[in-house]
């Protein structure tokens, strides 16, 4: 979710400062392709690690709770932990992939274009949750493969809401900590970047888990859904590609339309009138 | 949070160094006024993703306790969720914010004179505690809606000394993290500034939530009972007016009079002996 | 817990290169000694502040606990919530005064002979659990007051031994998060210095608390004894002293003679062959 | 797990950048053995305190859930918080010794060849949890000593699927962080280094702690089986060496030839593309 990728869709925009190439000895068309064929490979492995690592947790939490014994019950790592388990773990992918790939992990974050990212963290995403269920497959298949779903109690126009909001907090988190302007100003920016994205993660889950199960990744939702393969999974899974693309679209929108673009606007029409 | 505003007040004290303008190219009166919109919506935003994401961590976590089922009510986020969710969502907001608007969120850190902030904040809180209501209003209403009140076996006058205490504590964080003085002599201080700002959130929220439910932010308390607009949120609402407002004047004064300017007091009369 | 204190300690030793005064511009004994009482005053709130957060979640995480019934026994902060306020208070009060005071806020830290922090800290932890036994005085005789005890089942020198180790650990890191030397070559160092500490005391009580209730704070126990006043409480606080004192003495010993000077004295035997 | 001893391992292949000598100033024979020794007991200490602190934690943690009353057994740290120890605990160990021995504190880290640092790690381990026994040795022999086995329900293949992959994700964190390449280029990355680390441990025990308990350190599984001494821990105890030293050197070969070497060997045909 680093500077590269998103860098690049605002280079087509007005601005009067340059960004620095990210990788400025790689020129030749052979070694591009290569680059990123690599950050492919970075995102791909990425994924399959936050759809183990999520996974895993979300059916040992669950396989306590439905034992109904009150002390194995209260001995998991309970909706809290699930929810470091996905935030923690977009923290350390951020941190690790953010030099070779951008460290998305999520189409939410790629935007359509970005053809190979997506197909690359939808495969590892599918990899990520076969990979838990190859270790108890009885489990995985009884507690809900990790797919998520719109929960008892909320509508489908609640569940897309919910995944637009969340989205929306992750993606203006995402904006805001890799924003090269900001970065100059501001010191905190680049040192903590990893970090503040981790925490939106880990906070959407917190108020969103009872909602939908927190997606606000498609590939997530995708590789899940793949593996569990049961129709519930199946039946909401537009919510999951939906939600996190309107919410990434709005949060696109306000960073550049008003936060960002306006003040470089601004700008301008205070350097004209000077002149 | 962070320079712009707290600065400003520092303005008017008597200091021997010069802070810097934080947007040197806004020079125009027609730049400073869109500039202060622009601030007001990012803090209108903020503090809508503030009450959206705490009141729906609040009312998801009271839903599954108040369900009584052993494994049900340990599987929710549990109060400990709750403090992470208001912690950490106050450090993502005063990460993502702080070069747009200062990043307050909350008046009780904007100070009384900053009315188009504190409107911004007020109206941003609604729409948050709104957002969460639609989305499941039976949910909203059974569980309180995220409404602060004084609790079960606390007086008003604990409820109220809870308050002034925590905002204490959150002020004279916010004190410390942006004081320009530090930032120059101990290096971690701009770089890790959010960071004890969202603890402070939330090592309070550990504190007090038993006994206020935890307010020290008037604009969360005021958007909340907005919302949920039952009799007994309102009864107690002016203690999360008062309570706030007097911690941050305490934190205020002992900042100036203790901390900070009694050592450029001091300075002075040092400067004075050397003549 | 940071520099001026304890370098001053280190003064003494024979190193080969010179600490920047903490604060050159203070430079008559007038000046001095404000200074030093204003670093007490921060001392005092500091240590307040901290009994304050922390007993009160005690109290509290104890109030759900006793009441018997599943759901609240849940609903409360839990023992995690309990080591996350230690934890995370303190990473706060060491950010915000480690600039004025060094921000020590316990005696293993300060060590024996700087007696006015030493009171200043006994007094704050008196005052701060004395504010969480107004707020609701029967609450807080009922749960214990937040007072060190060695837990059923453990002897006392099982505590004793428990003090000593969690002391060690806190003080071990705050040596090496406030290294001057390591600071030039470790980048990282005086950028999360507060950091490390806040999670040692963390993890100290997720291991100690069963134990001891975890001390590792002189203050923090005596604090508490005072306002508590229950014979039981009295009856171990010798261990919460000399347990304390004994893991600080051994942590500083480690870091001097293992870790640290080992190195000068092996540069020094080398410069001297290269002579 | 920081840079000496890892960017000794790869001084051997064939890179375009000299890395600096970590301590320029210990150049002869005797001073390197001293230095040596002095990270050995450096290891030893750390990898004690490790598994005082942890195995510590899952001791009490056990002892509340085996109770069977409902308050204690939710009343304990859960298994949220004994991911947390471990997690809390290495980032603070490779804080702290990071600059005097590399912080590694796990044989999978160092590899086998440094055969002192393994034997330092082991003997810490057995000392650490030996320690805890000390405390109530009756506790540690009830709850099973901290040891790590395959859990009910998953296969010897399944233990060893995951301890290969939870040490991939600590492994590829460790390279990430210390890569000296990626340190220049950016800036978060030495500043938080040991930061994902403790979460990258943090999350593969909130992963897998129902699969084996989570070893991914044989150093770790050594000392408690040691301790602990019963067959069960004994039986599986290959798994816990096996496992991580494959997932290890998983990681070392993705590192070096997919995400690093790959780049410096396109941009030695670049180079030779431009002669």
């Amino acid at each position: 979710m680093a500077t590269s990728q998103l860098e690049e869709q605002h280079a087509g925009g007005g601005r009067d400062y340059a960004e620095p190439a990210p990788q400025p000895f790689l020129g030749s068309s052979e070694l591009r392709r290569w680059s990123l064929y690599r950050a492919a490979i970075a995102e791909f492995v990425a994924t399959l690690l936050f759809l183990y690592v999520t996974v895993a947790t979300v059916i040992g939490h669950k396989r306590r709770q439905d034992e109904g014994r009150d002390g194995e019950a209260c001995g998991g790592v309970g909706l809290l932990g699930v929810a470091w388990a996905f935030g923690g773990t977009i923290f350390l992918l951020v941190y690790c992939t953010a030099g070779v790939s951008g460290g998305h992990v999520n189409p939410a974050v790629t935007l359509p274009r970005a053809a190979l990212y997506v197909a690359a963290q939808c495969l590892g995403a599918v990899c990520g949750a076969g990979l838990v269920r190859a270790l108890n497959s009885a489990n995985f298949a009884r507690h809900g493969g990790g797919a998520n779903v719109v929960g008892d109690g909320y509508s489908k126009g609640a569940g897309l809401a919910a995944e637009v909001a969340g989205t929306f907090v992750l993606v203006y988190t995402v904006f805001s900590a890799t924003d090269a302007k900001r970065s100059a100003r501001d010191s905190h920016i680049p040192v903590l970047a990893p970090l503040p994205i981790g925490f939106a993660v880990f906070v959407v889950h917190l108020a969103t888990i009872p909602i939908t199960g927190t997606g606000i990744n498609p590939a997530r939702s995708f590789g899940a859904a793949v593996v569990y393969n049961q129709p519930n999974a199946w039946h909401d899974q537009w919510i999951f590609w939906v939600g996190p693309l309107v919410g990434s679209a709005i949060a696109t929108l306000y960073h550049e339309h008003v936060l960002r673009a306006s003040a470089l606007k601004a700008l301008g029409s205070f350097k004209g009138a000077r002149q």
